[in-house]
């Protein structure tokens, strides 16, 4: 189940670093890197942080011709996306709670203490978005816009705790779903977002 | 000794991440995870690139909380934090050192040659400000101010040489101290810094 | 054989990337660090994610000294280098080609998937330059330019390909440089470059 809708997401994903990559300008080899790096450097970061090797993706080639095929079918339908807003959106969010539950998940068996678990699932949820605007030279978006980075966290606090309590895995799985879900899409709908810091004295440090 | 000069040391490098975050107008959760990454990035990447696992934070959460929560108090306090100028800069200055050298001890420890030990002090030491300002879209400030990555690379000489004669650990610590923080400040005070490399020729590679 | 033209191609790519960073008006720490990362990370980012440690470089000091040397190196003869162009880009093109088949033979000791040591190559022949952009904040170039990492991607395919075959690894290997260094060339010269995805309709995602 988890595994299907991951296969969904990481298609998603790509297809979000693909577009990203088009708005650079970069060649179609760019796309592809840009494509694999969103949807799957997530896991990537989490296992090289966690020295979980061989890296999850290393073991399922599948996953690689995945994103490299969605990144390169995005170059031939990228006009017509914009109809697919909501369908985009919507795949979006469903993989932002898939890979925060598995980063959750790979921590767990490992061993590591709670908040290196949460922080897993949020690294897993986040880090392939952040891979992407590095490497389109920009400042991370999920970092600056409605809630995304939060929705990830509460979805690993709310996991955590229903597996403390002994909730069934399906149960959990779905309340988890369901929760992260409507956060998500709440947040995009009435536009909520946390407070920003802005800071602009003159810089005294560095 | 050297653990709670590095306490204190990662509570200041967070707050210097965060208020970088704040000059790019981030959220709550961009601030938070800033500031982590200015704080602990730099021994991550050493223990990432030393394949020292598990990397020392996620077996010490307090560090988690620590830097999370120095990143959003600055939040609140950072209109009054230039009266802080000069303690900020000391601070600073004090986790380099303590940071280069628990870099090198790292490194010693996994038995790797003498110019990786260095290295691996010195990527302890800059790497988290680097991190910070590769996220904040900027070209990294250590390699272009007065001399600052210069002094962790002569603490780690000084300190090795020292060790490699011998010296006791604890007049090590404090001489390796005395000499980083009187070649910062006296960086900072004279504007000490290495020669400058600026080639504007036209681009005849890449 | 390969490990001579090793050493070559690390020193030049030092060089291009001590360039890079006098182009940002670095300092001589800052240039060091440029030629290291643009020679030695594409190396360091295969064998982090590959859990291939120690990283190589660590057990081969030399590699250290010999990048950081040329990096500086190129500060004293940057305003003649514009004469070397053509040598320059001769031993870049080699340095592409020998980083490739060294990224795919660590890969298959370790009994990796093909299509993740296909992936190990590329990253051994890119990655340095795109570390180099990252630092210096500019969108990586090997992801724009003529043909530079399908050149990588191809060579990975052909190699791969005659050992499949059971083609002698001399012989392998001078088809394989020969490959390579001719389509790199004629890459250059003819300017052969992949198509690129050029996308600036309205931001709907992120």
């Amino acid at each position: 189940m988890l595994s299907y809708i991951f296969m969904i997401a990481i298609t998603a994903e790509a297809m979000s670093g693909a577009l990203a990559a088009g708005r650079r300008n970069m060649d179609l080899f760019g796309v592809a890197l840009i494509a694999f790096l969103t949807a799957l450097g997530g896991g990537t970061v989490r296992d090289m942080l966690l020295g979980n090797f061989p890296v999850t993706w290393t073991q399922h080639p599948i996953y690689i011709y995945l994103t490299i095929g969605a990144g390169l079918l995005t170059m031939l339908i990228a006009r017509f996306m914009h109809r697919l807003n909501r369908v985009f959106l919507l795949v979006d969010a469903m993989g932002l709670v898939a890979f925060t539950i598995i980063g959750c998940d790979v921590a767990l068996r490992l061993d590591y203490p709670t908040p290196v678990v949460i922080m897993a699932g949020i690294t897993t949820g986040i880090f392939g978005g952040i891979l992407r605007d590095i490497m389109c030279n920009r400042t991370p978006q999920v970092l600056r816009h409605e809630l995304y980075a939060s929705v990830s966290f509460l979805v690993a606090i709310l996991y955590l705790v229903m597996r403390a309590y002994g909730v069934n895995e399906n149960l959990n799985l779905l309340v988890s779903f369901a929760f992260g879900l409507s956060m998500r899409l709440a947040a995009i709908k009435y536009q909520w977002s946390l407070p920003v810091f802005s800071y602009a004295e003159d810089q005294w440090e560095d």
